[in-house]
């Protein structure tokens, strides 16, 4: 598959695409493409060095990205992912999106600050257009640690979405990272609870000294 | 310490007497004293016939133990906690009181129903006298391998209550049950999160066809 991935150099965009380059073709995307490109190469070269072939990692804007993929992965902060998205929305078909997008704010503790369909994944899916799967899934994986490629994710990441096809999808690719068990957490409806659970993470690694959680259910 | 057990007879509340009463004089209550005692005769047998020595296992109403207790467990169904605790409030001094309580409904999945407080634990603050400090634990804590004493529970329990004091009693106490491990999860305020998670892990657990599902935070 072609998976673009928006915020791509940023950290956690750096392990999905060394992680799934292995067998998709993988767009860096970003506003400014010189720093898209540059991150590709980055990330070619570390699998390179490993001996890792890969399906080969390009740099390029967020338009021809998104116009050429079959999955579309937003890692970008919330706050401007709803102006963002609506600039790019003729760039949209029927691609499958997947939202890693938290909207959530520090005050003394991190807080979940929904918008008001209740979750990122709703907001995002009002904002484009209607043939889109959007998908919510990977808030809770650690960006460190989906970058090193030594580790195993021994993780669970619950997927939600409301086309069935598109959230299989994005549970097949979940698998596609070593340990990573993906859940059928239901529809976009559910999204809130996934995501509510970063910020709570969050407060409990800073309270019990712990860092870069991720969760089991066992 | 002296544990009193609302809803002791369910359970959950048989998982607690049988674990806690290595330590602790442990009451079980009910508004049928007939049920409770029938139901501290037969933990208490349980015990015996492993040959654990415990520190007593008694059954009482409601109001007796409540009244002797140093420590009260709320392990009672959403429906209905609120009118039962208005009518056994003059028995409460400066208890902790752990709140298993979860306000959810199944429509055609399980949901998350808060008062308007935000979480059951908040709203049985507001419903008991000042002095009583109110703890939120062990929501998401299977019945069925609580009670099973050959098992040891590989799962975290994440506590909130606004009394520090309290709160790491209640983590003591979960260090008690082997293999439980204690996080603090700050203010009775954050309530709202472990509360929520159980209908959404009652949801992943029916969904993915799993069961008696609990948490880990690695």
């Amino acid at each position: 598959m072609k998976i673009a991935i928006l915020g791509g150099t940023g950290s956690i965009g750096e392990g999905f695409a060394l992680r799934w380059a292995l067998k998709h073709e993988i767009s860096i995307c970003s506003r400014e493409i010189e720093k898209a490109v540059k991150a590709a190469g980055d990330y070619s070269g570390t699998l390179l060095s490993k001996g890792l072939l890969c399906c080969g990692i390009t740099g390029c804007s967020n338009e021809t990205a998104i116009g050429d993929a079959d999955v579309v992965v937003l890692s970008v902060p919330y706050q401007g992912v709803v102006p963002l998205l609506k600039n790019l929305r003729p760039y949209f078909k029927d691609q499958i999106v997947i939202s890693l997008v938290v909207p959530m704010k520090k005050n003394k503790w991190f807080e979940f600050t929904p918008p008001k369909q209740g979750s990122a994944a709703l907001e995002i899916k009002d904002t484009l257009p209607e043939s889109v799967k959007v998908v919510s899934a990977y808030h809770n994986i650690s960006a460190k640690k989906l970058a090193n490629l030594e580790l195993s994710l021994d993780y669970d990441v619950v997927v939600c979405g409301d086309d069935e096809g598109a959230k299989r999808t994005v549970m097949e690719l979940t698998k596609e990272i070593k340990a990573l068990r993906p859940l059928d957490g239901g529809g976009l409806a559910s999204s809130y609870m996934i995501e509510s659970l970063t910020p709570f993470l969050i407060n409990l690694a800073i309270r019990n000294g712990l860092s870069n959680l991720g969760v089991k259910f066992v």
